[in-house]
Parts: structure tokens; C-alpha cells; sequence
């Protein structure tokens, strides 16, 4: 039989200006949830105060839940070259952070995580929070980006499940 | 009179594979070449990984010559919104080590470093190579990065000079 033990997991949607994380604890198959939030960077401050404000709001988190895995979101913009770089800025700090204080860190795309928190591959936003709330009834986010986090949390949780299960299939 | 104080200068061209950075130091009018090299990141590891190793690549460079101000290339990457995610995630990195550090980070657009360097806002990649030997005939790089990262630091010696003599005029 499998040994169960708690998996703490932090699940980041990274962004410039507002960066969400959502920390869920999984054993077996049960959800709870921990924690959520967003740290933000000041927008009137030049770009690498911006980034430090990010890297110094995730390491807090991270000092505080002691998360065990990262997972995070695999976006692409394709408004402009801009806001893609400006994005690419924030997610580097985002996979830096958890990198930095050795964890493992998961990358998923936006339709693997709508897969895994409401069953199809697309969805509206709000579809996806009252599924966050339905799987979780006591998790609370403040904002749409903390949401998320739960929601790329949760993704994580699924397939490092199916994952463990081949590995104990495969040695059967 | 100026109090003329030598200014040790690193200037960053970033980039995922290979980031190139130049140490440079500035008396007044005079440059001279301190240093230059390439941190790399191994493609065959997952990317929060091969973000670290740009993080302490660039933590060691820093901690190896202690510069007082950082200079970043403000690139744009226009082939593809994967390329362009893939600069900014290294570009996070590359501001990010310099501001941890307390340095002030400057950006500078690709035209205005070959501004600085070749005297006009284009020119060809071997142009800006000859003339960095020519500004400092001390100068060795490894790469075409270390080479374009020694003409970052040089434009950020141009503009802070003249930020510098504008102040100086606007207190005669």
C-alpha cells in the first residue's frame, strides 16, 4: 500500500503588476486549503524595484507556508511583444523564487489547469473560481489572480497523482 | 571642480541560453575594461533550474567585482511570442540580481547602445566589436554577448555622464 503523507503545494499566476499564489494541502485524494494572495509590485517604481518587490513578496510566502512543490501557470500573451516580455519578466522571478529554496517547480498550460478544475480544456474565469469553491469549500482569494493560483494548485495536485500512480503501476 | 570618482560599471545583455555581461570603469572622460564573460544555462534542464543558474551565475559575477551601477539591453524579441516569454524570463533575472544587490539598474534600447558606441542608432553587430577595442584596446570577450554587454555598460558611462554634467550646470 501507498504511504500517504501530506503534500504541501503553492500554485503561482504570474504577473507584473499583481502576482497571485494559492497554497493547498493534498493526502491521497483529499484537498484543503491553506492559504492565498497576491503580491503586487508598485507600477509608478522602475522595472527592477518591480521585480525585487515580487521576488521579496514570494519568498515571504513561501518562508511562511513552507510549500513542498510549485506549480506555475505556462501563459502566453498574444497581444503584443511588450506585454509578453513584461510578462516573461514577472514569470522568471515567479519560477526563480521557489527554485531558489529548492523545490520543485511545475509549469501548466492555462488549458491543462481549466482540465483539471472543471473538466474541459476552456471555461470562463468564473466557472473556474466556483469550481476552486466547490473542491475546496473554505478556500477565499482576494483577487482573480489568487484564484488561479488555487486553480494551477489543484491542476498540480491531479497529476502528480497520476504520476505517483504509473510509478506504482510500473512496479507492480 | 567635479570630484571625479572611478565608477565600476556592469552592463547585462541577457538572454535564456546565454547571458554575456562587461565590467567597466569610468574616471571622468577615461574607460577602462575590467572584465567580461557569459553565464550559461544548461538546455537539457527544466527552466526554473536553468533560471537559478542565471541567478547565481550573476550573483557570483557580482560578488567577484563589485560594481556600483547596472546597465540592462531592453530588447525585443519580434520573431515569436515563445521567444519573446523566453528573453523576459531571463531578462527577470538579469535585473533582478543587480537590483538584490542594491545597485540602481538602467535600461537602454538596442539603438541607443550603438548610439553610444558606433556614434549612429544602427549598425552592424561586428561594427560595435571593433569599436569597443577601439574605446578600450584592453578588452577580450569570450562571446558576441560578453562583447554586447561591454558595449551596455560603455552606453550607461555616456548617459550618466551627461545626466551628471547637466546637474552641474543647473547648479552654476
Amino acid at each position: 500500500m501507498l504511504q500517504e503523507r501530506t503534500i504541501r503545494i503553492i500554485g503561482i499566476d504570474p504577473g507584473l503588476r499583481r502576482t497571485g499564489w494559492g497554497v493547498v494541502e493534498t493526502v491521497g485524494n483529499s484537498l484543503r486549503f491553506v492559504a492565498s494572495g497576491t503580491v503586487t509590485s508598485d507600477n509608478k517604481l522602475d522595472l527592477a524595484t518591480r521585480l525585487r518587490q515580487l521576488h521579496d513578496g514570494l519568498t515571504d510566502v513561501l518562508r511562511s507556508f513552507g510549500p513542498d512543490e510549485a506549480a506555475v501557470e505556462q501563459t502566453f500573451v498574444n497581444k503584443d511583444a511588450v506585454a509578453t516580455l513584461k510578462l516573461g519578466q514577472a514569470r522568471g522571478i515567479a519560477m526563480l523564487v521557489p527554485s531558489l529554496a529548492g523545490l520543485p517547480v511545475a509549469e501548466y498550460a492555462p488549458n491543462a489547469v481549466k482540465k483539471a478544475v472543471i473538466g474541459v480544456g476552456h471555461g470562463e474565469k468564473a466557472q473556474i473560481h466556483m469550481m476552486v469553491k466547490v473542491l475546496m469549500p473554505k478556500a477565499t482569494f482576494d483577487t482573480d489572480d489568487a484564484a488561479d493560483a488555487l486553480a494551477i494548485a489543484i491542476c498540480h495536485t491531479h497529476h502528480r497523482q497520476s504520476a505517483q500512480a504509473r510509478a506504482v503501476y510500473a512496479n507492480l
